[in-house]
């Protein structure tokens, strides 16, 4: 796709943001590979470090090597020790991945040191692999933010070393199973391959049998290969070095002692195990070129012990050439192996499905983190799409966003938080807790510092600088202006490229209001009493009575504003039912309820006249404490392992404690024990029933841990099928009990068949047309291990670690100490399936960015603009806008995003266009230029190594055209990114 | 003293061994030190790290890194860290300490990383500190030893670095208590004073209290002050840093963190704990300059951490001078510390006894190592033994004794044995079981080098070259050659400057023999019977039936032979008695056996008519487990603490199982156990009873430590009063539960009594003229309980550990892991005390350097030389030769010592002359220059800082004349260091 040449102007300017310090004689990339010999095999040393983004402590202890008490761990001094050593010998190499440390210890470099890396990195001696702030987990992260923190990183590194700072190769050597929407990711941002340590033990075994433990993955169903293609390789090792060859000051194994004047000279015995390990580890590769990891966690602190003894390893394994031996050691990165793979010109095994889930034993799936710290999951989920408001609001306003009547306010902050929260020991829940509370402490910064621009922003944007509140705790119901205010107009602010209508909660103590629209249009409302979950999780921090409900609708990336005035002061009327009505219904559902049992019976759709049984229950799984004689691994943050495949139900039946009927909303409350609670919700006008889950504190004085599910039992014959996404995108077909690249042998009925949501899972039966898809608001496990039901893992307290390091057992205490409780909201449609996606793409990506409300106290002033939208026009339905924001002063970044796959929407699975120069109301686009997903390289510059595989032996390169250069034109699935040169 | 300038021509060939490479502008020593601010609190920094010469591992291990699981060490790595951070930034400075490892590291290093060490050397910023091989142990080490090991560091650094590489300060910051004899030896090899780590907790509280940390230790009652005195500092917190300024990557102390943009921001905070715990400190010392210890154990192995923690935190603390703070942070090292404490021109207390005991609680008394591993300390001083032998016989034998007849010899590898053996977890018996068998290879590694040369040796001198054995076992009575040969001749080799004579054991299988000397005359000997230890002890590895036992005589510094033939084979005549004689007596001495329980009764010197009632026996203090109530400490390798102050005794009465009486010796043996028995012995015509005991194994299956003691019980009215010697030299008065400098508080009654000694402890009454005189083989532990009695420690097994890091008990396995048999002689003497010494200094100096015995099957041919001696004529009886070694092609090293205190002897406590043209029969003597004691610098330049203290305001320098260029003159208890040019 050739990249537009709008104006040379813009390219002028921008490429000022890609004039690094590559000096002309730089040799890095490929060009800077060390030689190989081909009659050998060769062994590439690839010296690492992988330095976790916050684990056991927080990014910046680890950062500064506080606490070591912990775990030993400072980066700044891996960072001070790697540049010392490389600076001895010219051979040596080093990677280095995450970004959110380098960034660190750049700034507090001073030019000398900074001169020193710039050559380094100039010279391929110090190269940067994956690039992003962190390693992203793979299980629970969403699309949006995974592109987000790996801009971050990678803007980083182009803006300090340019072109010799462009990673080659992505490298997720520790999370916990690999997602093919992070291949696709991945390929989409130009990599030329992808490694990784950890897969399925069975699958792992079987790819060392078959040799295939490099690939390609075809990571896309939608997208026209190789757009999506990844080569991928598993590293022998996971992410460290082969038994005996460990030199870090962390590991316990032999120095190499070659001075025959002292004891112990071993030169010979560890030549020799050197040489039989790659031999034996080149068995399960197809070339005659190996990798080996050189390193782990935090390693290369004192980056001496390493190459000191790496040197004496080349140097005396190479010596053996002489006498005949066809092994050739030498210090290598990732890419420099990866180039020598794609010289040999091999064809390559495919790989179309993902690497979830992840086992490491028969009875250690690493399932239970999908689920882990299901809190900081929604809240980094929220934070997302406060940031993706933020930046919006930043570009909308302009540059008084970031300095204006509010103060200094920024989205930088924001987005390093979401980029550490990305890390794979952050939003997966696998941290200590101390660290989770740092991850949401950074997070509640970032608000912070963006509610500030956000209120300078809508200052600008409504000319009115009278005080504005956000409230942050609307999902308890507490908001101290709306409780105590007679008359207070709330601003919404909507970051979809779309209208949108949105149910509205605020906590209030009158019992009726008006609701006025911007027109002055009065709106429909209803003051419902507050359930007594609420009331129990507020406890004092609020007194509202009840919740004033109503819809708004929103401009495309824009705001209205609605006034409320409380016409009648008082709780609300109490009209309390404790018994299910039989049935409540809106326009589009009906939905029926068990007469005995106070379930959900039945889901209709009314405008398909499709019904299907429908049960909903909350269960939990008793956690394995890892003593039972098939294994001794208990669940953990980590692990989830039921101790039986029958989970204990909470109760067989509801109490109804509340029955709301209106004509805002219809709602019933579920309660299940004092610890489940549910409110059953039928918005008027809208196509999905919600269930508002309330589950904690999770009871553990019987000394079991919980796992707490709560399971939709229907009458679709799904036969063990279901659906889930990937990182909120494509989905992928799921099978109990199966795998589709090996024939697995199940031994775990439960956590061996859980896979992660990132927004929603469907069951559907190919034979009767009626599909059942769950939207969720954050990351969850999930399985369906009946016929026709599907379960999701909504809460975790567990008594034990499951020894993967974190130390501890996952009992979140919550704000009392007693437990941590949750509450969450499950959208469930009930549709045809070649329907389904008209529904559910637009019901997740209204999740996943929600709109924003604030508040200000009294009446707008007269002059201030209520309504307001940043678009000319809402962009076609097919189309998301997944990024807009600032890039320097006179350019954004956007991302122009197809959210339909290609065969999923009759509707919307087609080739859509937009008009570049047509988008925005507030600037003029002057120019533009396609950039790849990373927004590191001009989408023209983006040559990726070309790689044969079993399905395509030569990829044909993709060459639709655009219809102009303004027009471009979205393919399903397809993300475009561009620079715009924009005048406000 | 002048130092001698006989010779220009050997002054221009010796200055050649001192030109190093100290560059014009090399501002090295004093003269690099830092600026500091008078008016200010002076907070000197000193990193350092303390590289034990072994201990948990070997020497090796630790030098390379190895066995990190044992311990995290690696001594390679500290030395190229700490020379890469001091490159960084010219403030920064490291001292080093422990020369067997930076000469192993040296050796390995590249011209340029030499050249570069060589610079920071001589800019001060790397200084070398005591600069011994090893950092020796004070309790349980022989002078001869400490002056050869410091020596050999001092010689390595001289000829490397020259006098930059000379070290101003001596440096014991670990050994457990201090010997006044190393005061007395660093004051003689130049250091200009000294620092410990570790002083009695009461002495220190005191100290503290009055200011008293540093004062001048005057070291020696026999030298003129202020040859003896030295400097001496107590260091604040042993050798670690303050507590929460730790920064190793083995501390987890906090980092300064000084970025406000990452969390805890901690620079106040730790400033102001600093500013406190150096005001703090202030209150313990006079002078505006504290002194504080940054480092510890094999530290620095990533020194980046320590210096950048350091940087910072100078940085931030002087930055508040600005605001009127008056501490002042700067690097320095002990030497520039020092400079500042003398140029502050205070009186400084003095100190004259020593620091033994050390106890770090009311508890936990170091008094065990004294004798713990037994064997070690008797292979370690017989190594000793054999070394100086190796020394003088590389100087007599000239060339052809390192490469010769019998292959490539040197004394090189036996001299860095026992430099490693010298340090203070090696002899002292402190170190892991794998650890003290490495030192015992190395040392018999020495011997096999060191035998090599003597075989040549004496090819040379005797010319012949006939095969010659040693014969290692002579202890255990095995010898192949002896105990199969019928006819053979014995080299004895005599180490001393005077005539000495011997008695010899040799293992036969005949009953009857033929011994002749080197002119042919006939001696008297005698076969008599193995004892049954010996044959336990032995088991098959010898078969000889009795002990052939006759007195040798060998002349000064030279050799004789004598030639042995069997008469008559068969085993020795059986005449066993099992009742002890009455008594048994020499010409000297009469003992008499108490007829009841075989036990000695009385010991009668026969010359002056004196008796004293004399009962032995042994017993066994049983260790504490550290389970009662007053602590929890128990006996261990370092710690003797003896769970009641009762010891058990091993029998009351002793078994006789031999008496031999014939002309050449009398002998009984008295079994008292399976595990303990003794033989008492009186050789024809020597002053000495002599006690050989053999203690072991060491039963443990009553779950009972135990700490075996001889006691010597007498009516001699000692009063709590008895004598020790330090280090080997002079004797130190020693009082049960008293302390001369401070008003000791006695918590432990025995072990809190106990002392090191070396070579010879003595009581005697001030009333009664009478003193037993204890001389021992090896290093022990001793103490007078009782009124009259002297207790000697022979040998330890314990069941656990004494929580001091070494972490094994001590229970020396043995050769066959039943427990280690141990064996050893006691020498008592019985004269007036102003005569003890005329016997007890000889009968030492035979003890510590042994005749050695070699064999040679067979008739000597005709031609060879049966008797030699290096010497034109025996030395003055005052005077030891105490070194005789090569030290480069044409000049020697020699150390005469006059042996005797100033006050000890009526006949030899005077000053003695010796004219070095005249000593040697074998080579001419051209030139000669004194050197310090140390031989790294030449007399001459031997300029001290001079200190007042309490006794002498202004001490005189010493200025005693020597009658003639070639005479020198020793005064008592004074060694002087020659270095000798020579012609063969």
């Amino acid at each position: 796709m050739p990249p537009l040449h709008i104006c040379s102007l813009i390219l002028c300017s921008i490429s000022a943001v890609f004039s690094s310090p590559v000096g002309r004689d730089s040799v890095c990339g490929y060009k800077s590979c060390p030689a190989t010999k081909p009659s050998m095999l060769n062994v590439h040393l690839v010296p690492h470090t992988h330095d976790d983004v916050g684990w056991l402590k927080t990014v910046d202890q680890y950062y500064y090597g506080d606490r070591n008490y912990i775990q030993h761990a400072g980066v700044q001094y891996i960072l001070d020790s790697v540049v010392d050593q490389l600076q001895k010998d010219p051979a040596r190499r080093f990677i280095y991945v995450e970004i959110a440390f380098f960034y660190r210890w750049w700034k507090q470099q001073d030019q000398k040191t900074r001169r020193i890396v710039t050559q380094l990195v100039n010279e391929g001696r110090l190269e940067f692999i994956n690039g992003g702030w962190c390693m992203s987990d793979e299980a629970t992260t969403h699309y949006s933010a995974v592109i987000d923190q790996m801009s971050l990183g990678l803007r980083f590194l182009n803006d300090t070393f340019g072109e010799c700072g462009r990673p080659r190769v992505a490298w997720h050597i520790d999370p916990f199973g690999h997602a093919r929407e992070h291949a696709s990711i991945f390929a989409q941002m130009g990599y030329d391959g992808f490694f990784f340590g950890r897969l399925d033990y069975q699958d792992k075994g079987r790819r060392m049998r078959t040799k295939e433990m490099e690939m390609v993955w075809r990571a896309s169903e939608s997208l026209k290969p190789p757009v999506a293609n990844l080569f991928t390789g598993v590293l022998p090792n996971g992410y460290n070095p082969p038994a005996g060859f460990c030199w870090d000051q962390s590991c316990d194994d032999a120095p190499i002692r070659d001075d025959p004047d002292l004891e112990d000279y071993n030169v010979d015995v560890m030549v020799q195990n050197f040489v039989s390990t790659a031999n034996s580890q080149a068995t399960y590769y197809k070339t005659n070129h190996i990798i080996m990891t050189m390193g782990s966690d935090f390693q290369y602190e004192n980056a001496n012990l390493w190459y000191k003894n790496m040197d004496k390893l080349i140097k005396y394994v190479n010596a053996l050439q002489a006498n005949g031996s066809k092994v050739n050691v030498l210090y290598s990165t990732p890419s420099c192996y990866l180039q020598e793979l794609n010289l040999a010109n091999l064809t390559w095994p495919q790989k179309t499905d993902d690497f979830f889930p992840y086992a490491d034993d028969a009875h250690d799936f690493w399932t239970g983190y999908f689920t882990s710290r299901p809190a900081l999951k929604l809240y980094e989920r929220l934070s997302n799409s406060l940031l993706q408001t933020c930046t919006q609001l930043e570009v909308l306003g302009g540059p008084k966003s970031r300095s204006g009547p509010f103060g200094e306010g920024d989205s930088d902050t924001m987005k390093r938080a979401m980029g550490v929260a990305q890390h794979h020991d952050a939003v997966s829940g696998t941290e200590k807790q101390h660290v989770a509370y740092d991850y949401a402490k950074r997070l509640a910064r970032g608000w912070a510092h963006c509610e500030v621009l956000i209120r300078n922003s809508l200052a600008v944007l409504t000319g009115s600088e009278a005080p504005r509140v956000m409230c942050e705790n609307l999902n308890i119901s507490v908001c101290p202006l709306t409780e105590s205010s007679h008359k207070f107009s709330m601003n919404v602010y909507n970051p979809l490229a779309r209208a949108v209508s949105w149910p509205v909660r605020l906590p209030v103590n009158g019992s009726q209001y008006s609701v006025t629209d911007a027109n002055g249009k009065a709106v429909d409302s209803q003051v419902v009493p507050l359930t007594k979950s609420t009331q129990e999780v507020r406890r004092n921090r609020g007194y509202a009575k009840g919740e004033l409900v109503f819809q708004v609708k929103a401009p495309p990336l824009g705001y209205t504003t609605y006034i409320i005035s409380l016409l009648q002061d008082g709780p609300p009327e109490d009209k309390i039912v404790h018994r299910a009505p039989p049935s409540i219904q809106n326009k589009f559902l009906k939905v029926t309820f068990d007469d005995n049992t106070g379930l959900l019976k039945t889901l209709t759709n009314l405008e398909t006249q499709q019904t299907i049984q429908l049960s909903q229950n909350f269960y939990w799984y008793n956690a394995s404490a890892g003593n039972n004689y098939e294994s001794n691994q208990p669940s953990g943050a980590y692990i989830f392992r039921p101790n039986s495949s029958t989970p204990f139900i909470v109760n067989k039946t509801a109490q109804i404690e509340v029955v709301t009927v209106s004509g805002v909303v219809q709602e019933v409350t579920q309660w299940f024990s004092p610890w489940v609670s549910q409110v059953v919700r039928l918005y008027e006008g809208r196509r999905e029933l919600e269930l508002e889950w309330t589950v904690g504190p999770v009871p553990i004085k019987d000394g079991l841990g919980k796992e707490v599910i709560t399971r939709l039992d229907t009458d679709i014959q799904s036969s063990g099928y279901f659906y889930t996404d990937s990182n909120g995108r494509e989905v992928l077909e799921r099978r109990k009990d199966y795998r589709p690249t090996w024939d697995l042998k199940q031994s775990e009925p439960i956590a061996g068949n859980y896979y992660p949501i990132n927004s929603r899972a469907f069951i559907k039966a190919s034979d009767d047309k009626r599909q059942l898809t769950v939207v969720t608001d954050r990351s969850q496990g999930v399985g369906s291990i009946y016929n026709g039901s599907l379960e999701i893992m909504l809460h975790r307290r567990l008594l034990y670690d499951d020894v993967r390091g974190v130390g501890e057992p996952l009992s979140e205490p919550g704000e009392f100490n007693d437990g941590l409780v949750v509450r969450g909201r499950l959208l469930l449609t009930l549709t045809p399936p070649d329907q389904a996606a008209d529904t559910h793409r637009p019901l997740a990506q209204g999740m996943v960015l929600q709109p924003l409300l604030s508040f200000q106290d009294g009446t707008p002033s007269t002059n201030s603009k209520l309504e307001f939208s940043g678009l000319q026009a809402a962009l076609p339905p097919a189309v998301h806008m997944l990024t807009l924001s600032q890039w320097d002063k006179d350019s954004i970044l956007i991302r122009l995003e197809h959210q339909y796959e290609a065969k999923e929407s009759k509707t919307y699975s087609q080739p859509v266009t937009v008009n570049l120069q047509k988008l925005f109301s507030t600037f003029k686009v002057l120019g533009a230029s396609e950039m790849s997903l990373g927004a590191n390289q001009w989408k023209k510059d983006m040559t990726r190594l070309s790689w044969n595989n079993e399905m395509n032996v030569k990829p044909v390169p993709v060459s639709d055209k655009d219809p102009s250069p303004w027009e471009v034109t979205l393919n399903p699935m397809e993300i475009r990114t561009f620079l715009l040169q924009v005048q406000q």
